[in-house]
C-alpha cells in the first residue's frame, strides 16, 4: 500500500471512527455474539490477492463492532474504566505512522526522551517523590512481575548471576492482600517464589484493607521459620472493592526486613492527579515501586501502564543486556529503557501520553475525575437511601459495590443466601442483556454483588441516574419472576 | 476532545503521515540529536490548558522526526527490518479507535477470535504443524520468557504451585547458542534458572550454528552431575549473522531428556511464508514452541510477536487466573488468551495483522520477501568479487555480514587487527553520519564487522546498489584519512 493509497483509506477510517464514537451511546454496550460466531464469519485462509479497503471496513462494522463491549459508551460501568481519549488515539496513530524502533537510546532518542519527559510530568502531577523514575509497560501485570523479579534479586543478592533461585538457602516470601489483583499472585508464581511462599495477609473486615499487625505477624513467623521476606505488594485500590491498603503503616514494617514494597495503584493512580487524593499513597517515600495505568480512568488508550521506581539501578542490575550491535557512543549518558523491563523492542508509547496531556490539558482531566468521584458518591447515596438496597463495601473511589437485598431473600437471621445469589445474577444478567448498560458481578465473601465502576469519559450524571433507574427496574422485575 | 474535534485533527494527522512516508527516502536515515537534546526541547511541566493540535503537530515535526531513525526509509539497512506497512497502521488505528478491552473472551469476543483466525492463517502459511496454536505477544523477548517459564514448570512438575524453584532438589539447566539473541540469556535469568545453569553450546565455526554433538555432550554432563535439562532454545536466524541452528538434529536430542524446545525465529519467521524456505524449521514437529515477529520483515507495525505452542495447556497450567469478575457462561468453550501469557489486559493487536494480510495479500508479501533475498544475494556477490572486501559469515537469509579488509590493515599472517577495527568503525560512522544510509556495526569473534540487513519495505535493487557504492566510497575515504 503506497502513501497515497494509505491517505485515501485512512481518511475513510478516520471518518468511520469519528462516526462510531459519535453513535456509541446508542450501541448495545455488551458484545452480543456467541462463542465461535466471529471466527465463523471470517474466511479460513488469508487472501492471496489484496482486498479492497471497503471490504475490510465492512467486516469491521459487520463482524467486529457487535463482537466487542463498548468500553467508550457512557453506559459502560463494567470492570474498571478503559478510556481511550481521542487525543491519545491521535498520539498512537502518530506512533504507528512514524514507526520508530525503540531498542536502544540511539535507535530513537526521541522515543526515550519523550518517555522520560512525560513520566516526569506525571511523577510531579501525582505527587511521587522527586528522583523517582518512570517507564511505560504494557500492563500492571507485567509491571508487578518486573517489581517482584527485582525484589527476588534484591533478597537473594542477585542469585540470577549465580545458581539462580534454586540455589538459595532460605525460601523467599511475598506478602499481599487476598483482595489484591489476580496478577499479583500470578506474578509471584512466575517469578518462581512458589505458592507456599505467598502470604495472603488478613484484611480489616470493614475496610477490606490489609492489617499492618497481621503483616508484621506473618513476617515474624516466616523469619522464625527460617524464611526471608522479599516483597510486600500493597494494593492502593483493590480490584473488587477499591479498598486502600494503609501504605504509611505497611511500608515501615516491610522496611524492617529489607523487603521490596511494590504499590499496585493500577486503577487508583489516576486519582493522584487530584491533590485531595494524595493521602492514598502517604508513606510512598519508603516504598520501592509504584504502578498505575493511564489506560484505565485517565484515558490514554491501551496499553499504557506506568512503573515508577525509587532506584532504577535495581531494575538495571536485573534486566540489563548490552549486545555489541546496540552499543553507541552515547551509552554512558542516556537511559536505556530496555534495561528497565522485559521487552527489548519498544513501541513509541510515550506519544499517546504526550498527545493526551497536551491536547486535553491537565485541568480538564482533573475536572473529569472529580465529576466521576461525585457521580459515584451520588449513586452510593441513592443506594444507601433505597429500601432493600445495600452498599456492600465502603466507597473509596469511583466504584460502587452494591446489592439488592429484599427481605424475603435473606435468611431468618438476615444473612445472604443462595437464593439471593440467584437473584443478583438474574437482575445483573437482565441489565447487561438489555444493552442499555454494563456492570460487573463479582464475588465478595463468597456471595455475588455488583460493581458499578463509574468513570467512562462520556459518562455524565444523567447516565448514572439512568443506570440507577435501570438497576431498580431490573431488580424488581427479577423479584417478580418465578424463582429458578 | 469530541468526536468532531478528533475528525478534524485526525484528517490533518493522516495527511502528515502520508506526506512523511512519501518524503522518507530523502530524510537523513539516522537520528541526528545529541543526548538530552529532545528532552531539552520540551517544557518541564504538562500544560494545564489544552494546546492546539497544530502546536503538537509542529513539535512532532520539529522535535520528534529528527529524533528517530527512519526505519521505513529505503536506505535503512540497520539491525533488522522494522517494517510498518501502511495497511497495518490502518489496522492499528482501527484498534485504537475501537478501544476494545481484552481481559476475558466475553469482554471482547472479536478480539480473541480474530486473533485465533489470523494466527491460524499464519500457522498454515508458515507450515507449522496442524494443531499448533498462536497468540500475539509484544516481543520475542517476552515470548522467550513465557516459553522458559513453561519449560521450568514442566521440568519441575509445576513447582510454582508448591515451594517454587527454590524447593527443587536438582538445578534445572537451559541450553542455547552463544550467538542467540541477548533476550534468551535474559529470559533464562528472569525465569530464575541462574547464570550457572545456562549453557552456551558450541557452534560450528563456519556456519555459526549450534553443534548437535556439543548439545548432547553438555546435557549428558549435566545429567551426570545431578542437574536436569529443562530447555533448549534453538535460534533459527541468530541476530549477529542469521545463522540457522539445525532444529531437526537438535530437537531429538532435547526430546531424550524431556527438555522444552523453543525455536526463536524472530527475524527468519517471515521467510517461512516462502515454501522454499520451510527447511529452516525441519523437525519443528518435535519442538514445543516457536516465536517469530511480524513486526520485523513481514511488516506488521510494532509490537506484534507470535508465539506458537504445540500444547496451550502447558501455558495455561502456568499462567491461568480466574477471578470472579472475569467469569462468564462461555468460559468452558472459548479461548482465554490472558492465560497464555503475562498481561491480563490485551489490546486488539490482531486487527493490524488482519488488515495487513487482507489489504496487501499474501502473494505480494511473498514477492517482496523474495525480492529482498535476491537483493541480499546480489550484494553478497558484489562483496565476494570486490578486492579487499570479505563476507565474514555465510549468507543464510537477507543480512549480509561484511568487512573491508585492505591488506595493509591485516597482520603479517593475514589476521585482523586493532587497526582494522578502527578502520571498520571509521567507515561505518561515515556511512551512518552521511544520512544517506544506515547499517549496523557488530562484533564477530571479538572484531568489528558490518551487518547490512536488507528488507525495508521500500528497498529496491537500486537502493542496495547505491548502498554498495556508498560503502566502497566510505571505506576508501577512511583508508585515505590519517590513522588514529
Amino acid at each position: 500500500m503506497t502513501p497515497e493509497e494509505f491517505r485515501v483509506a485512512a481518511h475513510v477510517l478516520v471518518d468511520w471512527i469519528a462516526d462510531h464514537r459519535a453513535r456509541i451511546a446508542d450501541l448495545p454496550v455488551a458484545a452480543r455474539v456467541a462463542p465461535g460466531e466471529v471466527a465463523a464469519a471470517l474466511p479460513a485462509q488469508a487472501p492471496e490477492r489484496p482486498e479492497p479497503f471497503a471490504a475490510v471496513l465492512a467486516d469491521l462494522e459487520r463482524v467486529v463492532v457487535p463482537g466487542v463491549t463498548q468500553t467508550q459508551s457512557p453506559h459502560f460501568f463494567g470492570w474498571f474504566p478503559s478510556n481511550a481519549s481521542a487525543a491519545s488515539v491521535l498520539g498512537d496513530l502518530a506512533s504507528s505512522g512514524l514507526a520508530a524502533l525503540g531498542i536502544t537510546w540511539a535507535s530513537a532518542p526521541a522515543l526515550t526522551e519523550v518517555e522520560e519527559v512525560v513520566t516526569e510530568w506525571l511523577r510531579e502531577l501525582t505527587g511521587l517523590p522527586a528522583g523517582w523514575r518512570g517507564a511505560i509497560h504494557d500492563t500492571a501485570s507485567t509491571a508487578c512481575l518486573v517489581a517482584l523479579l527485582a525484589a527476588r534479586e534484591r533478597a537473594s543478592g542477585l542469585s540470577q548471576n549465580r545458581g539462580g533461585l534454586q540455589s538459595e538457602p532460605a525460601p523467599l516470601t511475598v506478602y499481599t492482600s487476598p483482595e489484591a489483583h489476580s496478577s499479583v499472585g500470578k506474578a509471584a508464581l512466575l517469578a518462581g517464589f512458589g505458592a507456599a511462599n505467598v502470604r495472603h495477609v488478613d484484611v480489616d473486615p470493614r475496610t477490606r484493607a490489609m492489617c499492618p499487625d497481621a503483616l508484621a505477624a506473618a513476617m515474624e513467623e516466616d523469619l522464625a521459620a527460617g524464611r526471608r521476606p522479599a516483597a510486600v505488594v500493597v494494593a492502593v485500590g483493590t480490584t473488587g472493592t477499591t479498598a486502600i491498603d494503609p501504605l504509611a503503616d505497611l511500608a515501615p514494617i516491610a522496611a524492617r526486613y529489607g523487603a521490596w514494597v511494590h504499590v499496585d495503584a493500577a486503577m487508583a493512580g489516576s486519582a493522584l492527579l487530584l491533590p485531595e487524593r494524595r493521602w492514598m499513597i502517604d508513606g510512598v517515600e519508603s516504598a520501592d515501586s509504584l504502578c498505575w495505568n493511564p489506560h484505565k480512568w485517565l484515558g490514554t488508550v491501551l496499553d499504557c501502564s506506568l512503573l515508577y521506581v525509587r532506584d532504577p539501578a535495581e531494575l538495571i542490575s536485573v534486566m540489563s543486556t548490552n549486545p555489541s550491535y546496540l552499543r553507541s557512543s552515547a551509552d554512558g549518558e542516556v537511559t536505556q529503557y530496555r534495561d528497565w523491563g522485559i521487552p527489548l523492542g519498544r513501541r513509541f508509547r510515550a506519544l499517546k501520553l504526550w498527545f493526551h496531556l497536551r491536547l486535553d490539558g491537565v485541568e480538564a482531566i482533573r475536572v473529569r475525575l472529580r465529576r466521576d468521584l461525585a457521580n459515584a458518591a451520588w449513586l452510593a447515596a441513592q443506594v444507601e437511601q433505597a429500601p432493600d438496597w445495600r452498599l456492600v463495601a465502603p466507597l473509596t473511589l469511583q466504584t460502587v459495590c452494591l446489592r439488592h437485598e429484599p427481605a424475603d431473600l435473606l435468611d431468618a437471621d438476615g444473612a445472604t443466601s443462595d437464593e439471593l445469589d440467584r437473584h443478583t445474577l438474574a437482575w445483573v444478567a437482565a441489565v447487561n442483556g438489555s444493552g442499555r448498560a454494563f456492570v460487573t458481578p463479582s464475588l465478595l465473601d463468597g456471595r455475588w454483588m455488583v460493581r458499578v465502576s463509574v468513570g467512562a469519559e462520556a459518562t455524565e450524571r444523567e447516565h448514572v441516574a439512568a443506570l440507577w433507574a435501570l438497576l431498580q427496574e431490573a431488580a424488581v422485575a427479577a423479584g417478580r419472576a418465578p424463582a429458578g
